[in-house]
């Protein structure tokens, strides 16, 4: 299994822990050290050495930051983990603060002793994280202190080695461009920007550059490193060469010169002590980078990476590539729920379920000589009320059994060599309340409004996240997140910078993947997200029109359960689009499945009849 | 007749008054001037004396920068204007650029002469203006002098005076609040902001503050001036007391101690030396106030001008006025329409129009007892082509017929002591084409989607601009300009701070009025513009629901002519909205109207039949 379904968290180790690490900081003259959760590449996936922040308060979220002083200590997290933090992490050491309300910056901000001497790792913070952090401290009188070495590296006598896992090339059919013309693609937006250099320093820039593929972290198939790409003259990849295999090492000695990751640090201070101009994106890259450089003589640029629009814009091949992971897809999830409503109501608990799912992934990826590299995060299986918990995570002390008469909302995806998918459906266990129903269908009037947009070039994902709420709204209803975020090729299921949510400020651009999720969450009953993977598609005239427009492609291929939809609340045009998208996903998918598996499908994906209207 | 047709340029004049201009430059060294449009309120409307730009080049529109230098000229302009400043300026003397693309600040930042000393008067730019072209001109090793007095004012040798209309006190029964209970607590957010003192610069933000409505300038009943207000202690109003009739004086002594405008400086000056902190709004408030405030020991903090909110957030008396105000101005444009059908096709030109529905809002006005005031802008009146021009103005040069088999477009506004109205409607000649009334229908759609919304708490502007284009797009079809701007109470028709528009920021917040105006301009054919007034109502629950939701309530009531409407292409619900919108229209105006009129206005608020959908 790709997914583990118990909780690595041991609350009672945290204080002897926490003891050492104070006599370390004792001994060094250091008042506070900021533990966050983040790695140095900033991933939402973090390799075993880097789980600090779990090593030493207990606590498994995938979003913190510690502090601890030398008389208490505090430990800062979002809404979705306030109930967990209290369950994982050791109450009588630290005090639980809010990570969005009062975030270190600012909590240090008003609680900094004048003169505290305040240590941090600069190869976990970005060098905007860092600023901040001086900023609020300085204000205090206290100061920043960049350390040396990790404290908790110190203290943590068994921490993990980095990863070696292998590294594989991605191939020129699925990658649809070749890693030399990306790469001087780059070096051509540096020239533009005045920068002779730039670190990449995300692991899925350097993936998409240089066409290479690994497995250092779960969900995402990244290759832990660096990269220094030049504007003129060779780059150089700092990876561990233990896990580039002969044909992999070969194909990457003709990109750049490869380095040991420890010489990262020495050959950028070389380039900085020739004067060199290095671009580096400051809400990405570790504060560490910056001090090499202006300490030896350099200068720093902010430069987003500049790998990360092209990226995000897919091309022909990774376009050609995902739609072919999605028919599979598709398959996969359709023999889940057909096997999911065979069993009677009460008989399949939520580890169950994802069992099967990823079981449905694997069998399916085999049969159809695509597989099943990993699940693409950890499937969201929440059963009842566990549905209305956004960010619910089954484990078994928390599993449920789908009861009838209750909803079971299923978020879940598969990375495939060509394709990373993301759905979510929410199905019936029994018989589902007429309250269900209107709010299933009205969170599906939001996905469907979203689908059938066209919108001019320009558009941002802010100026269209509330078509997807429109109906909710004139309920009096709405749901507590973004309706949708990026998704990579064969990279990370959360990939920038596009985002619908009030906050989308980039342009919606031709080739980027997005999710379409809207939902409706009632606390203690049922949740309900229904998602598809869509597309933006290049700007096309219109027939009678002045103004070529975008469409999204939708690319996820499954029914939606048709017990669940009131049709008398669906325009003729939601209604037109329901049957067209069935029949699509009839036409595409059913082809990949057999027996009783392909009837299942007909039936799930048979138009719903056209009725009057009797009053219009 | 409050609107006039006739343009007062002659670009003639403008080589002269430049070479006195350089003179002037010449003898006192420096190497350029700035001359805005602006005045020291940055109003949209400006009184006689500081139509500078006009005076000197010959340009006539309500935005524009000149810049003059000893051997050059520079006049900046936006697209509304690039035809008609070819027209009024004379090209061998000034050479046209974007003010968009190369506004002034940027435009010297590129070109300004190294050790030049450009000259500005710092009345005429706000702070933040000042600071844009300062950081330009110290970039070009250039040097932005503040002048004691303006040039041009120096060599105008028969400038106006400025304006001296008499003053009115707005009576609590339309202001909802006493003054005093206003300076109170803009006092009191003072106190929040930790400022002593704020300056209001805008006249708007001095009617409402002090309930007091003036006439100095034309379309907006302000009083120009200035006042302090005080977190501790008096107000000063700057104001020339030869516009106070005796009860007004004597009204508002009660509430500040009234000095003469030229006072404005000193006053300043001696808080400056005392030592105090003067909270300016930097996007409104003179350069010139920021300037002397630190040039004499005083502290400047940015603080937005504190009227601003207050006075877009409407309250339950001036909500009251503004809804009489629509029922009468409905009135009196239902009388014009009546009155315009029934003129033969090609019997009426623009000017004609405009005349007529003047005369119409007059009439009106005095039969019910609440006369126009003023309209609230120079009427829109475009047929045919014209209606294309979005900022079209129709002078005696433009005049032109309604012609038969065209559209009419006409959007016009007045003041009433109760309310400002704006209102547009677009009217067929003779027959209308299919493609008219399938694009009139979209607009229309756009509107009443806007209109229908439900939304909650904290949705901004920008979140909901796309619901008024949605229908346009998915024909391949836009409207080149924002979806709304706020409006005031007897006050400007153009208010901020909330707009409708991709950069409409602010909340929508209970009591803003706002325009909701959707279009489709076809260039050289006609125009399609439709726009009704909306306030923002409280957040009202939902039965079932679980969140209240703002609506939008519909001041405006004139019928949408039905001979442009093809119901086919409205959905359920929008059908449902006309009807019940004209329905409402007939039930509240016509009992204003009698005879033919009233005939008129319920044949034009007659339900359309609902019919089966054939296939839904």
């Amino acid at each position: 299994m790709f997914q583990y379904f118990d909780v690595a968290s041991d609350p009672s180790q945290g204080p002897a822990r926490v003891a050492r690490l104070r006599e370390w900081l004792g001994k060094h003259g250091i008042d506070g050290f900021i533990v966050p959760r983040a790695d140095e590449h900033q991933g939402e996936y973090v390799p075993a050495r880097a789980e600090r922040l779990q090593w030493l308060t207990g606590f498994t979220g995938s979003a913190g930051v510690a502090i601890v002083f030398s008389d208490s200590a505090q430990i800062f997290v979002d809404g979705r983990y306030t109930l967990q933090v209290r369950q994982q992490v050791d109450l009588s050491v630290f005090t639980v603060q809010s990570l969005i309300d009062t975030p270190p910056a600012k909590w240090l901000g008003d609680n900094a002793a004048k003169g505290a001497r305040i240590g941090f790792d600069p190869w976990l913070h970005t060098i905007s994280e860092a600023k901040a952090l001086k900023t609020a401290l300085e204000k205090r009188g206290a100061e920043l202190v960049a350390l040396r070495n990790n404290a908790v590296d110190e203290i943590w006598d068994d921490q993990p080695g980095p990863p070696l896992e292998t590294v594989d090339i991605q191939p020129f059919d699925y990658a649809g461009e070749l890693a030399k013309d990306k790469l001087a693609r780059m070096a051509e937006s540096l020239r533009k920007e005045g920068a002779t250099h730039t670190v990449l320093t995300d692991p899925s820039s350097l993936a998409w550059a240089f066409n290479i593929r690994g497995r250092d972290v779960p969900h995402t198939p990244l290759a832990l490193g660096f990269a220094i790409v030049a504007a003129e003259g060779p780059h150089l990849l700092f990876m561990d060469k233990r896990k580039l295999p002969r044909q992999t090492e070969a194909y990457l000695t003709q990109l750049a010169d490869i380095c040991p990751p420890s010489a990262l640090d020495e050959q950028l201070r070389t380039l900085a002590k020739g004067g060199e101009t290095i671009g580096l994106d400051f809400g990405l890259a570790a504060e560490k980078l910056r001090l090499i450089v202006e300490e030896n003589g350099g200068k720093v640029v902010s430069l987003p990476d500049p790998a990360r629009l092209p990226r995000a814009t897919k091309n022909a091949a990774e376009l050609a590539g995902t739609r072919n992971a999605h028919r599979r897809d598709g398959a996969a999830v359709s023999r889940f729920v057909h096997w999911l409503e065979a069993r009677p109501p009460g008989s399949v608990d939520e580890i169950a379920a994802v069992t099967s799912l990823e079981n449905c992934r694997v069998q399916t990826g085999n049969e159809l000589q695509m597989p099943l590299r990993d699940i693409s995060f950890d499937t969201i299986s929440g059963a009842g009320p566990n549905g209305a918990v956004i960010h619910y995570r089954v484990t078994t002390a928390t599993n449920r059994t789908l009861g009838p008469g209750e909803l079971y909302l299923v978020d879940s995806g598969g990375q495939y060599q060509d394709g990373t998918t993301d759905i979510t459906r929410t199905l019936p266990v029994g018989e589902p309340s007429a309250e269900m129903r209107e709010r299933y269908t009205l969170v599906l009037k939001g996905l469907i409004q979203i689908s059938m947009l066209r919108f001019p070039v320009g558009t941002r994902g802010a100026d269209i996240d509330a078509f997807a709420r429109a109906a909710l709204w004139k309920a009096g209803l709405d749901y507590a997140h973004g309706t949708g975020h990026g998704v990579g090729s064969f990279l990370s299921v959360h990939e920038g910078p596009q985002r619908i949510a009030k906050t989308g400020m980039e342009k919606l651009l031709p080739g980027m993947i997005l999710s379409n999720e809207p939902g409706y969450y009632k606390e203690g009953a049922y949740g309900i997200r229904l998602e598809n993977l869509i597309v933006v598609t290049e700007p096309e005239p219109i027939e009678g029109g002045d103004i070529p427009m975008h469409r999204f492609e939708t690319l996820t291929l499954v029914p939606f359960d048709k017990r669940m939809i009131v049709t008398a609340m669906l325009t003729r045009e939601e209604f037109e689009w329901l049957n067209a998208y069935h029949a699509r996903v009839r036409h595409e998918v059913a082809p990949l499945l057999t027996g009783e598996e392909r009837a299942w499908l007909e039936a799930a994906t048979s138009p719903f009849e056209d009725h009057h209207h009797p009053s219009r």
